[in-house]
C-alpha cells in the first residue's frame, strides 16, 4: 500500500486527518464531555479518567471523515461520533475488568484506580448514554448498525474468553474473534458516515468494508505489538496476551511450524498457563525465529490493501480527495505504527 | 389498599395476571429464548442458566398488561417485553459481579458458576440484544424510554456503590437510589404499554407513575425481606445487604432513633464493615425493637397506594377491569409477600 500524501512531516496521521476536519473533533469532544455528566460524581470522574485523558479518538474520527467524504457538512456526526466513542469506552472498561488489566493508555487502568464494580457500572452507563445520543439523533438505521455492532462485540469477547488457553485455536477462529471484538465497531463507525450523508446502501457497504478491514489490520498489528512493542511507547504492558493465554496472530503463525519442544513450550505457557520469569523472553525469541512479527504485519497489510480498495470507491471530489488521502495514511499507520 | 378481586384461591397473583393474558407470556418466553441464541455457545448457556431457569417475569408481565389495558391486542409487546427482561437480566448479571453475590433465584449465581468475566460480557450481549429488539420494533419513543431507564439504572447502581458503608445516608438518598436502580425499569416497562397502544402522553404518565411507585414499594419490601425473610423462600442469602453495608429502609428507620450503643453497632458493622458471627442476629433484634420491619412495610404500602391511584386512571372497559384488578393484586403482593 503506497500513498503519496504524507501530511506535515512527522505529524501523526490522525492529527492530519483531524486538522482536515476543522473543528469537528473539538465539537465531538465537547459532546463527549457534556454527555458523561451525571448527578452521581463518580461517573464523570471515572469517565474523565479514561476519556478526557486522551485516547486517539480513531473511531469518532472515522465517523467524521466518512460523513464528510460524502459531502455532508451538518452537525449530526458530532453526537453519533460521541456515541461510538462511548461504546468503545464502555467495552474498554469492561475488558479491563475481564482481563484484570493494570495499565491502559500509559497509566493505571480504571479498574485498578476505581475498582471493578465502578468500572462495570460506569461502562453500563456510557453504553446506555450512547443509545440515548442515537435516539436523540433519530435514525433507526444508525441505531440498527450500532446495536448490532454492540451485540457482535460482546459475542467476540465471549468467544475470545472461550478460546483463551486453547492451543488448537485456528487462524480462522482468531480472525472471527478480532472481526467481532475490534473490526465490527470500526466498520460501524465508518458505515454510519454515509447513512448520515443519506447515501445509498452501496456507499454504506463500501465504508462498512473499509472499516472492517481497517479494524482487522489495526488489531493484527496491535497483537504483534503486544510482543514486539516497546513498553514505554505502548502505554500498556508488553506480553499481556501471553500472560492471559490469548492465542493471537504471531503465536498462531509460530505454532503453525513449531517443533516438538516449541509446541511443548506453548502448551505449558499458554494452555496450562504455567509461566516462569523468562518465558516471555523465550516466547519472543521463538516468534523472531519464525519471523512471526514480519509475517503478522504482512497479514495486516493484506487487510489494509482490501480496506484501500473499498476506500477507492468513495467520491473523489475536491473535498473528498484530501480526506481519502488522510484516511489512507491512517490505514498505513495502523499497520506500521511502533506503538 | 383493598381489592375485591382475589383470583383463584392460593394462586400466585402473577399467575392470575398471566392467565388473564392468554398465551402472551408464552409468546414472550419464546421471543426470549430465540433472541438469546448465538453462535457462541457460552452465551445461551449462561443466559439460559439465569433466564430459562425462571424468575417471576414481573417486568414483561407489566409491559403486556399495560398494553392490553389500553385495548391493544397486537404482537408488538412480545419483543418489547423480551427487551425489558433482557435489560433486567443484564443488570442482574452485572449486579451479582459487583456485589460478589453467591446466590440468585435459589441457586448459585451465574458469576459463581460461569465466572465474573462471562457474566459481565453476557450481560453486555443481552443489553445490546435488547436494543436490537427495540430497533426491529421501530419505535423511537420506546427506544427513548428504555435507553433513558438503562442510563438511570446504571446511575442508581453507581450511587448505591458510592453510598455503601455511609452511615449518614438519608432516607431521601435511599429513595433516590432505589428509584433509579429498581423503580425506573418498572416505570419504563409499564410506560411502553400505552406507547405500543398509541395512547397519548397522559396515559404514558399514568402508567409510568404506576410502575415507578410499584417499583419503590417492591424494592422497599425486598429490602425488609433481606433481614426478615426466610432463607429457603427468599432464593437468596438473608443478610446480604447487611454484609455489604448497604443502608436500606429498615436500617435507616432504626438508625433514626438509635441510642449510642446501637449507633456504635451500625457504625462498626455497616460503615467499618467489621462484622462478627452473631452480628446479623443482633441487627435483626435491633430492627425488631424499633419495629422497623412493620414500618418499612408501611412505607411500601404508601407507595403502593400512590400506584393504585395511578392505575385507577386507566380505562375500565370490559377487558380493562379484570386486568386492573389483577395488577392491584400484584401490587398488593409485592408489598405483602413473604419472599
Amino acid at each position: 500500500m503506497k500513498n503519496d500524501h504524507e501530511g506535515q512531516k512527522g505529524e501523526h496521521p490522525l492529527d492530519v486527518l483531524s486538522s482536515l476536519l476543522g473543528d469537528d473533533l473539538v465539537r465531538v469532544n465537547a459532546m463527549i464531555l457534556r454527555n458523561m455528566e451525571s448527578e452521581v460524581p463518580l461517573i464523570p470522574q471515572l469517565a474523565a479518567y479514561l476519556i478526557a485523558a486522551g485516547g486517539k479518538r480513531i473511531r469518532p474520527l472515522l465517523t467524521l471523515a466518512c460523513t464528510r467524504l460524502y459531502g455532508d457538512d451538518g452537525d449530526r456526526p458530532f453526537s453519533l461520533a460521541a456515541a461510538v466513542e462511548f461504546i468503545h469506552t464502555a467495552t474498554l472498561l469492561h475488558d479491563d475488568v475481564v482481563d484484570e488489566s493494570t495499565e491502559r493508555r500509559g497509566k493505571s487502568s480504571a479498574n485498578v484506580v476505581f475498582g471493578n464494580q465502578a468500572s462495570v457500572l460506569v461502562g453500563d452507563f456510557l453504553f446506555s448514554r450512547a443509545f440515548q445520543l442515537m435516539v436523540a439523533d433519530g435514525s433507526l438505521e444508525v441505531l440498527r448498525i450500532l446495536s448490532t455492532a454492540s451485540a457482535v462485540i460482546a459475542e467476540g469477547e465471549v468467544l475470545q474468553l472461550s478460546s483463551a488457553n486453547d492451543i488448537e485455536t485456528s487462524m480462522e477462529r482468531y480472525l472471527q474473534i478480532i472481526g467481532a471484538k475490534t473490526a465490527a465497531l470500526f466498520a460501524a463507525a465508518c458505515e454510519i458516515g454515509p447513512v448520515i450523508a443519506r447515501m445509498d446502501e452501496a456507499a454504506q457497504k463500501d465504508m462498512r468494508d473499509f472499516g472492517y478491514n481497517l479494524g482487522l489490520a489495526f488489531q493484527i498489528a496491535d497483537d504483534v505489538l503486544d510482543y514486539a512493542g516497546e513498553q514505554a511507547k505502548l502505554g500498556k504492558t508488553v506480553g499481556d496476551d501471553f500472560r492471559e493465554g490469548k492465542l493471537t496472530a504471531p503465536v498462531l503463525i509460530a505454532l503453525g511450524e513449531a517443533d516438538a519442544a516449541e509446541r511443548e513450550f506453548w502448551v505449558r505457557t499458554m494452555a496450562e498457563r504455567n509461566q516462569h520469569d523468562d518465558d516471555l523472553a523465550t516466547a519472543q525469541a521463538i516468534l523472531k525465529k519464525h519471523n512471526a512479527y514480519a509475517r503478522g504485519i504482512e497479514m495486516a497489510h493484506e487487510y489494509a490493501a482490501q480496506a484501500e480498495a473499498c476506500l477507492a470507491k468513495a467520491p473523489a471530489g475536491k473535498k473528498g480527495e484530501p480526506l481519502r488521502s488522510a484516511l489512507l495514511d491512517v490505514l498505513n499507520f495502523s499497520v506500521e505504527r511502533s506503538a
